[in-house]
């Protein structure tokens, strides 16, 4: 007994590259619950209920297209001589009732599945990023379908980034449907994790579900496995609708494509200064796209995707990573959880415009109070710099490190009779050795409950600088040319991937992919 | 009405320059009300603390001094066969419910008092780093005394770092005593904040007290507004007094200064590596502590001073920036609030040797938790690389931008009638101009309810490039320069200093003073 207790460091070793951890015991998993953050009192929550119904019944939306007037009035609403589309509240709070939840996100590989339920918590990127951060020379260069596609492909390779949304915008595509057709197949050939996309028209939407259909093996399989979902700006704030977004949502809900409903006022310029205020015109905005896909399809699935941005007031400019910016998103994902519907925020936005500290500790205390407080899916949460202009390749490697710490954290401590560690106490104190390195219990720990960084430095500084006093970016980047040398994914066949060049446009060399 | 809500940038910056923001209007102050982060049930935190009562009763303390042992068992505890200290439930649920709460912490200048009460939060410093880090050369070299004093300076200067605990060891000093005097003067000459000081040895510790009382104006005037607390090692984890830390505590008692009470077990080497047996150990070794203390001086200002460290079970080295860090901190904060104590915890102690992107993301997490979990007091939240072995100068003002984040997102969304907006939404989408900038609500809101940092960068991608491209270290750098080149704090008058060199051998030169 005193003999296991006293293994050290070598035991540890052994025990840690022993028999790989079978995923149900690994120390950090995709949708841990989480929930124990709460910015809002339940009072909080019911004022601002009560003021978004009078939002939407009372001020409404304006720009509707007239499918949507007609689907709302017919249901109960009303259009205003001010042209604005008034949702009466029964219609809200029965959509509320009646609309999807506890849906399934697909990958493309089942072991990336996504239940959205209860305060399951998954992590993954999005944006629109129009720059590539070259982080040894500090330039914002424009983003190219490259680009897109490498960012695809290293996300895939990150434990702890668990969808991706296409966080950038591919710049050297000469038309919107170039730019469509191709962010879809470099997302979806670059991971087989869960993807959102975007389409600027209905066109590339029937294009993109088009190639969806192929990549699943038929329409059917998509629809029985939709694996990419829309990411929908279907709204300008404040409270006025996209038409375009609106046609393509339209478009994408007929095409069994999940929706995420975002609305992205921000606060002091496209929504109100104080925070309530912005909390409230999000969430009305959210729930009128709600209204809307389910009368175009009852429990349609659909997240919702409160993001409110920030304004630097002094500038007017976005500030995504304020700690005001952290505290209004999760009050946001709190309001979703409340409406128990699948809910989506953001984090990660830093203003920095490289991933220095200003960049770390923006990423940290947005993504921890997002990953909190109860919302099914985080976006941003990994890669973005500049406010979201810029994202890095290096970025997705650091930030996954981040990601699976902030995901410990989540996972809470499990307080039981074993745990609590009486015995153990009892033993190492009365019995020797009077410490717990070696002891059973840690050694039994030390995989399922404790996560390792990847390129995270834990070194003392002497062996660090043994190794060259590198900082986090340095071994990043060695990380991401590892990555980026190795074969590429290879989850479509060539046969599908050769039927979807004759019929589409594709720009990415087949020779990039190997 | 039309023209004020029309107002741009320029009205903004000017509302922004116009008169300062009383304090109490300011965004964040020190002392906000946490706890909506509460990492345990209720029944979690019942078990905890039946656990803790049993580790008291039936395991004890080790290497008790004799005074506690008389002091303890004269109470009803019980001195064991094996050597150990034993005390009873009664014992130690009636010294929960008789100790000192609602403390203050002085500053020497007034403004600085930290009221210790509910779930108030401030962030401070700590440590006892022995290495600077020189963030260009990226080299550890060692700290000294006059390092030490410029850190006090800066930290008197940054408005989210609210008390100064000594965070590094002047390791140019000749003696222990010659350290713990020359501390604690390089502290308290450096800023007019509260200082948290340590003392080797209790004649270090009576040295110390008397130029306290010199600088307070006496020993009377002292004893009213004690401006330094005592951090204290009582404990050698698990589950032993530390005998000299045990004398030099019963000497500050009697002489009226405040104790943290620090226990700071190291899950997986010298505490449990399970997350709820380091809690218990924690809260047992502590409140063991509170007995000692207050069988001393019934109702001696503590502080509950759970610093749960983590190892890295590859290595057994210590975690400071890991998950499981962050959560085992905030946990014991949870803990000493549920006991209604003042509640001291550490955040900040980031594993990076250097302010990166690593460095920025583990603070971030750890006193994103920490901060609100309820605990009064966040140390070595600023400052402190390497898990605690250097520091950087450029780090505190790195910091004290993140620390003011953190505290907008401590003190939440107001939500009422005005604050929901609804009639300025109305006003903004029925009567134009259909966005917030301008209008005198946000106009209203730019300096209450935004805080905006001071090296953080928030530039446009051009702007920024324009400006250098710089990462926040260089900023960081510019502003330390800029204060160190200032003058420094005078609070402390010439008379008394050099009463104090003449009693005490000071080796600050005094030139560096000016």
């Amino acid at each position: 007994m005193a003999d296991t207790r006293r293994r050290g460091g070598r035991a540890a070793r052994k025990a840690l590259h022993a028999a790989p951890t079978p995923d149900e015991e690994r120390a950090v998993r995709p949708g841990m619950s989480s929930g124990r953050y709460q910015p809002l009192s339940e009072t909080d929550v019911e004022l601002i209920h009560s003021a978004v119904l009078d939002v939407l019944e009372k001020i409404g939306l304006a720009n509707a297209i007239p499918s949507s007037i007609e689907l709302v009035t017919a249901a109960g609403g009303s259009y205003s001589d001010e042209g604005r589309l008034l949702f009466p509240r029964a219609l809200v709070e029965d959509t509320i009732a009646n609309a999807a939840r506890n849906i399934t996100l697909f990958g493309q590989d089942p072991k990336y599945d996504m239940l959205l339920s209860g305060t399951s918590t998954h992590f993954g990127t999005a944006g629109a990023a129009v720059h590539m951060v070259d982080c040894e020379t500090r330039e914002y260069r424009e983003s190219t379908l490259s680009d897109l596609y490498d960012v695809a492909c290293i996300v895939n390779e990150m434990d702890h980034i668990h969808f991706y949304q296409r966080s950038l915008v591919p710049r050297d595509m000469a038309s919107s449907m170039d730019m469509d057709i191709n962010t879809a197949y470099a997302c979806a050939s670059g991971t087989s994790k869960h993807i959102g996309l975007s389409f600027i028209k209905p066109e590339n939407a029937e294009a993109g579900l088009s190639m969806l259909h192929m990549i699943a093996g038929g329409e059917d399989k998509w629809r029985e496995r939709p694996f990419a979902s829309l990411s929908c700006c279907f709204v300008v704030p404040p409270l006025r609708f996209a038409e375009d977004a609106c046609h393509v949502m339209e478009t994408c809900v007929r095409g069994g494509m999940p929706i995420l409903l975002l609305a992205a006022g921000q606060a002091g310029a496209t929504s109100p200064a104080s925070l309530a205020g912005a909390v409230v015109q999000e969430v009305a905005e959210v729930l009128a796209g709600l209204v809307y896909v389910n009368l175009l399809a009852p429990k349609h699935p659909a997240i919702f995707g409160t993001w409110p941005f920030v304004s630097d007031l002094r500038t007017g400019a976005m500030s995504g990573g304020s700690g005001e910016q952290a505290v209004l998103m999760a009050a946001c994902g709190q309001m979703g959880r409340h409406y128990d519907l699948p809910t989506g925020i953001a984090a990660g936005m830093a203003d920095s415009k490289i991933p220095d500290a200003q960049s770390g500790y923006e990423k940290g205390y947005t993504n921890t109070l997002a990953g909190h407080c109860g919302a099914n899916l985080v976006y941003e949460s990994a890669g973005m710099q500049g406010s979201l202009l810029g994202t890095s390749l290096e970025g997705y490697v650091i930030d996954n490190d981040m990601l699976g710490a902030i995901n410990r954290t989540i996972r809470g401590i499990e307080v039981n009779a074993d745990s609590l560690s009486f015995e153990t106490m009892r033993e190492v104190c009365l019995e020797g050795p009077v410490h717990y390195l070696g002891h059973d219990q840690t050694l039994n720990l030390m995989k399922r409950d404790y996560v390792y960084p990847e390129v995270g430095d834990r070194l003392s500084p002497k062996d660090w600088a043994e190794q060259g006093s590198t900082d986090v970016l340095q071994r990043a980047k060695k990380k991401v040319e590892e990555i980026l040398a190795g074969s590429r994914p290879q989850h479509i066949s060539e046969q599908i991937d050769a039927e979807i060049r004759s019929r589409l446009s594709i720009q990415l060399p087949r020779e990039k992919m190997r």
